[in-house]
């Protein structure tokens, strides 16, 4: 049984939506949450659990839903079968990856129809091409998760999660193909890809190569997502290319990363808590994609459903609704008039979260980090596709780096 | 289908467990993160969900025992009759607190089952008791829920989340008539309880009432959770009491609170996030308290499902065994590995994590906080039971203070 | 020629001043200012300067006159033979104590006329204390410092930077045979001296031995002085005792300081900029010690002309005048409404400055330091007096601990 | 008497020593320094203590030379008749702006005489300018305090604080025609000057207007001062344009600012303690300076004789010499080996110092700051010259803003 409250209407489309001037509200971070959930292992990543745990993966989903997303984003990050073997990841062993990308769009279709929502399927960059296997290799890749997602009837598709827009225009080339709506959104911020095509080329390559919906994803917080963004949109208004703009930005802060995101940060992967957002830092940057033209506002990791919450609340005049979850969340803090304590109680007024700057409680700490700099990229020996483990003598070797 | 992977033996007790010399670990916050995954309203903080969305509870429970707790504790938090209907509270209308007692105990007996792990059940304090109604009234509230747990056959009791020793002295001795092994905790600090009795000096108290196990949860981080746990141990051991210790601290560093704890804190409860402990902050805490002597060791809100995996993986040796969830978790960050990233591969190992100081990417925020310190306590007229909702006019006299 | 500007009066004495219910203001840190000045040098900490350098100590002893003090101290401090020769300080073989001290004192006494200050001589403790030499030995010190004082007629006497109270109960005793008033301060903080004597016992020490004005210097920055001032006030109360208090605290911030004060922070002595006072800060100081009580309101190490000035212009409403130095200095930031520029103007009021909460610029920095904690005290043969430099061996062995 | 220790040699001219290969080292900040020791008021920041106070500027200036300047410049800063007389300044209507030159020119040549100094004269931005009174109105200014300069008969002539490169070369083309050495720095950053003028086309401008050193002072700290002159050589390089290379930066931290520099910061002039320079950042800086190219390589405002000192001293091994200061100075800490506790020596070695990462004991306060950004610049009417005294109704409405 649902849990979702959201009124039954005949399902539109996400062109519809678009061009009918509507928000649509993505979904949050699977391999983050589901992470932390206990279902997905830190360091290859990828999205097994769909099999080995579909009640965990189907709960998130279904939280997202009430949180107000309008897309349940089938959970295949990085389920593309070259990856699912890389460097002694045993899943590939166990679960080839149309099995695993088919029971995750299963969850995803059924949670959808609980709601309103739209499903849709993603491919993201492939060990194949920082290996420099080459187009063909890389589109093959593609191709064999497109197909599980028409014979599962998707209702678009996602090409995310590419540092270098020659592999995302690749994957856009193929999706295209199956005749279905496509989003492209690169991991990337205001200074380029990492064979150094400026944000706006970048946009411009995607928007020629077919895409419906030009943006991106993850690797950044909100303030430098929006700043490439806004990149993205001058150049390709510039070019009249006027494609649809999407960004699902991480759940954290990150104001001291480089071109590479935050996978250069020394918190990455397990010592990020401090960057998370807060809710209020969801609103700013809901209010400000808004503005900015974006219309397929969403979030990525670090981002859970609270987060997508308030997107969504923030947006509720626009919208002219608030999501399933709001029944259990005075909009502003308001739920704290039925605090015990008075001096609770006198922080349900949405002057005091808006401006409240938060303490960290970590005196020790530094306030912001060097990211690693390492400057590897597509061709490297130390990215090449790899099935064995990583050794302890290979490790050494990196200690010392 | 549980997801659970422990094998099943015969159920021993708390007791049983804790006499025999073994660990028991606790499960973490519900309340904080239900909120987060909307199902539990932040203000009232009531447990109605139990009802209301089972599946959502049953989920987050089955994550805790995946992390390795071996207590499913109800989730019937704040579950008394008088809290429900308290200042605007509907939940009462709908649900009576026996209900919703009764279905948490249900859901926590169905994933106990799925592993080895005890059910619990729990009260707190109470409105009642801070209206000053006294004692019959007070332990009125917490027999009504102590029949429920009877009936529901749960393994043991607990009286948690008390400011005032007294009121836990009175739960203390109204749960051991159930005949069932009885843990207390207060949500207090080294300083004391809000009527100015010393930690000792509460220990002492609760011990010689009977409680079984003796701690804290709540209300403090780990480090200042330690630090009176310690000045607790040493009060009892110079009275010969040697109840077993108990500990189930906040998951977020608050080096700057004061008596009352984290609700003091500007941030709470929306602004928390910069101060979440990432999963070393719990390996130094396990081992902290283990070697403090504290057994029964435990979390509370912001705790998540990898905060208590954490606990359980740093007492493994201890323990000779590691939890199901760390099938996908390289223990000291071990997965990296696995990583694409050479420089990401590079933070597989201990001495990396151990020894990193997060950033919180947030510069324009102070590190500490100032607490509010209003003073107000048992007895003071905001803080009197109240079913009505806080009005307008109420709450711009509190902004005023 | 002087340029203080003060009317001159005839002099009144210290104890006649605090009779009177007067204020008295403490003169600066010499040691920290010369050393940035080019004059002192940092490790010994030694004097000589007055010998070598009797020009840039004068004009620093200027420059207090003019910011406000109504003390110049004779710039002895550490001046005793011992230290002179310790540790491979060469500037014993240049010059005796005596000769330092003297020069020392002519400096004051020159520079006190061109306003209406007093002329204090002052002792410290010694070399031969840590070593456990006995009190003889270390008296024999304080009395040969004393002789120069009396030659030299100075108004009264300081017994200061005591890290134990047994040596400066010794030094008391000693100065009061000189039949000047004699004033006592410690260099300790709320936790108490090393010997783990109270703070408030400290106190009671020291007035049951004589001192005429009893209080604290060094070591801790205002916040933890006035805590301590407070414990000392406390104890003398109960006992009847009451003796004149004295603050003379740090030019820095040291909230992270344990008993030892800030030599212990990993920031002594080169690289405590972060944590220099404003002049705002002093402000507070010293309108919180007057509150206390405290009458004879000085200033330490890091403490230089302008925060000295900030401390008289706060009390200028109690004292009747403002001091020569504010001539160039508008109250509360007044000087801005001459500014070039309009919003630099726009802080000329005291809100704005009262309220500033300065950024340090250091992301890459902690906030607060863990101290060392050697617990190495009296007695201890690494605090042995010794003349050798030391030797690059022993550095090594230093390192290694 | 002097207390410098520079063995006496034939002065050689500035372009003598740069044509040679060597190293010139400026002398650090005038107003700032002697605002703290009382001589300077704090917004106004005019020169008349060149007149008022001449011990007081002269002792500073003898501190700069022990610490290993080359130079010194006549104090001079801000001594144009029609900023003495600016907004209620009344240093005019006591004395003319030639007399405070001249005095600060004798001054200068004095202490310069005791060691080996060159004396420099200078000119900086006029409130003219501001006030778009036109090219010859503002070369007035400048040629009236040439002649001072030249009656003096400086070694070299300085224009330097200038935030737009228009005014700067009006300045370097009036004072070439004196016939003496010109260097030309402006107080930008590498945002370039308050018109838009890139900070690559400014050093263009000044360089084709005949100034012999180019380069930068004032307004940003040593890491955005260096990462602009590196902008500057880039662009004269282009161009075959070869002048020497200067910098003077700020003794303070600011990663935070925008164009205007430090004067937007919240912190100036009144809470800039927390972003004081250690010695340690002065080594930094000028061993980058070094590596960039630059040869005179000073220090303006907040930079102190003991940060000169860090200069020379780590700069000694291509200068073949340390300053006499450094008698009173052991290289990287080692004065420490004569401190009297052990914990204490063990800091005396360079990669202890080296690495520290000061904690600035705050943790109330934000870490880094956000710059007014009232883009008021020259033609505003909040800019015009005025001579009289800014009104309180006039600050009010500047409040509002």
């Amino acid at each position: 049984m649902a849990d979702a409250k959201k009124p039954r209407m005949e399902k539109r489309g996400l062109m519809e939506r678009l061009n009918a001037g509507e928000i649509v509200i993505g979904d949050g971070g699977y391999v983050f949450a589901l992470e932390k959930r206990g279902y997905v292992k830190a360091g290859p990543w990828t999205p097994e659990a769909a099999v080995e745990f579909p009640d965990a993966v189907r709960q998130l989903a279904r939280e997202f839903l009430r949180a107000g997303s309008d897309v349940m984003q089938a959970f295949t990050f990085y389920g593309s079968d070259d990856k699912l073997e890389n460097r002694g990841n045993v899943s590939q062993e166990k679960h080839t990856g149309a099995v695993v990308n088919s029971a995750a769009c299963q969850i995803a279709k059924e949670v959808a129809d609980e709601g309103n929502a739209l499903v849709a399927g993603g491919v993201s960059q492939t060990p194949n091409y920082l290996s420099g296997s080459g187009k063909e290799a890389v589109q093959e890749q593609f191709r064999k998760q497109a197909e599980v997602f028409i014979k599962n009837d998707v209702d678009f598709l996602i090409a995310e999660y590419f540092e270098h827009v020659e592999e995302a225009v690749w994957a856009v080339e193929e999706l295209k193909k199956t005749g279905k709506p496509v989003a492209a959104t690169l991991c990337i911020g205001p200074e380029g890809d990492l064979h150094g095509v400026s944000a706006g080329d970048c946009a411009v390559q995607l928007a020629k190569a077919g895409a419906d919906v030009v943006g991106l994803n993850c690797h950044f917080g909100p303030v430098k997502t929006l700043e490439a963004i806004r990149l993205m949109k001058a150049a390709m208004d510039k070019e009249g290319l006027k494609p649809f703009l999407m960004t699902q930005p991480l759940g954290f802060k990150t104001p001291d990363v480089g071109k590479q995101g935050f996978i250069d940060l020394p918190e990455f992967p397990f010592g990020l808590e401090p960057r998370i957002l807060t809710r209020w830092d969801c609103h700013k940057y809901a209010r400000e994609a808004y503005e900015i033209g974006v219309r397929y506002i969403g979030a990525c990791c670090g981002m859970e459903p609270y987060h997508v919450r308030a997107i969504a609340e923030e947006l509720s005049p626009e919208r002219g609704c608030t999501p399933a979850g709001s029944q259990k969340h005075g909009m502003w803090g308001d739920g704290l008039r039925q605090h015990t304590k008075p001096w609770v109680r006198a922080r349900a007024r949405r002057d005091y979260w808006e401006n409240l700057k938060p303490a960290s409680g970590r005196p020790d700490c530094p306030v912001l980090a060097k990211p690693d700099g390492w400057g590897v990229t597509q061709g490297d020996k130390d990215l090449l596709q790899k099935t064995e483990a990583t050794t302890d003598a290979e490790l050494q070797e990196l200690f010392q780096k």
